[in-house]
């Protein structure tokens, strides 16, 4: 039986591995986690933002900010009544699980119910990093263009949930919903997805929807 | 005097050495060449179209497009009269100067006068890595957000030209230009930058002008 145990450990790479040490002790603080990730400009931060105001009166809220540089991200997290950790990566272009593993360790999970982590801005390489969180959410936004699914694929493979923000500007930009759609479902059938406006505050009420569902009561 | 050869090779790296090469290449033929960078959505597609749509019956363009999958911008550059050349990267983040090399193969260099490279959506890794062109020009774009700048120091830092893109939503969307501006200036002082929008045209004509300056006659 001992035998399976370097089997598992050759096809489970290093961070992978981390990656479930991190989702064990997540779970076992009873927290639900969701790893948000998005190219520069989505709106990452303004969901988080507005998810932290609606919801820290009823849960408590933890976040884990990763830039490249600044805590302005994690500072608003911070004044939206989250408990805020800051990984400022120094130039890496995404999170990884080692680097989360830190940030559990500053943070009180014991006394969280959700954890949001904040990706780099970046549409690749996050994709490829498993951080150890239960879901991957994907923040696209109208004014990036609606061929961002066919152009960035790993991204859109990977995503449990999909968040389309900024849908208060479709009257400015050229948009095809349709070819939008259509690069998703290629690649994520029946992804779950939510439109929405972090400005207007349109549509947000079934991402928290969504949210609350999954938090523990 | 051959004892200084091996010094310069170390310090060097391997990939600025093939960018010189592609440089002493693209300059032998006369050729003015610049790399387009920006975060996927902020308009590099759209700036290269409403350039070679402009400059295509006084210049003869090329135009090498790096994308992770699909050749829908390397399309619509040829759809608008540029000679181009699609490098699809199969998930890599950024392009070097391997693969620039690789297309400069594929174009008949001597008659062109001028090159533009599309890079990767990508506002870290493409910093990293030079291609040989003359010029790293960034993109960025108002629906992005105005903390750009101090979020992304690596692309702000190495850019000749800023170009910022889709002035026309400034009424739609908070921007403080401002803010934008210090965070420019703090790590690029006197940074030429061109404001203009691709949908309305407004601005084109200033870019336009300083990249007429240096294509030759």
């Amino acid at each position: 039986m001992t035998q399976t145990i370097p089997v598992i450990e050759k096809i489970l790479s290093a961070n992978d591995k981390l990656a479930q040490e991190n989702l064990a002790r997540i779970d076992a603080a009873g927290v639900f986690a969701i790893n948000i990730m998005a190219s520069p400009g989505a709106g990452k931060t303004s969901l988080i933002e507005q998810t932290v105001r609606a919801l820290a009166g009823k849960y408590r809220v933890g976040m884990v900010n990763g830039d490249i540089a600044t805590s302005l991200d994690a500072d608003r997290a911070a004044a939206a009544g989250a408990a805020a950790v800051q990984i400022n990566t120094g130039g890496n272009c995404h999170l990884d699980a080692v680097q989360l593993r830190s940030a559990l360790d500053q943070l009180d999970l014991e006394n969280l119910d959700l954890l949001i982590v904040e990706n780099i801005g970046n549409l690749i390489c996050p994709a490829e990093f498993r951080l150890g969180t239960h879901k991957n959410v994907i923040v696209a936004s109208i004014p990036e263009g609606d061929d961002k699914p066919h152009k960035y694929p790993s991204m859109y493979r990977g995503a449990d949930v999909l968040v389309l923000n900024k849908i208060d500007l479709l009257p400015y930009v050229p948009f095809r919903m349709d070819f939008f759609s259509q690069g998703v479902a290629a690649l994520n059938p029946g992804l779950t997805q939510f439109n929405l406006s972090c400005t207007t505050g349109e549509g947000l009420d079934a991402w928290l929807g969504w949210l609350e569902g999954r938090v523990r009561k």
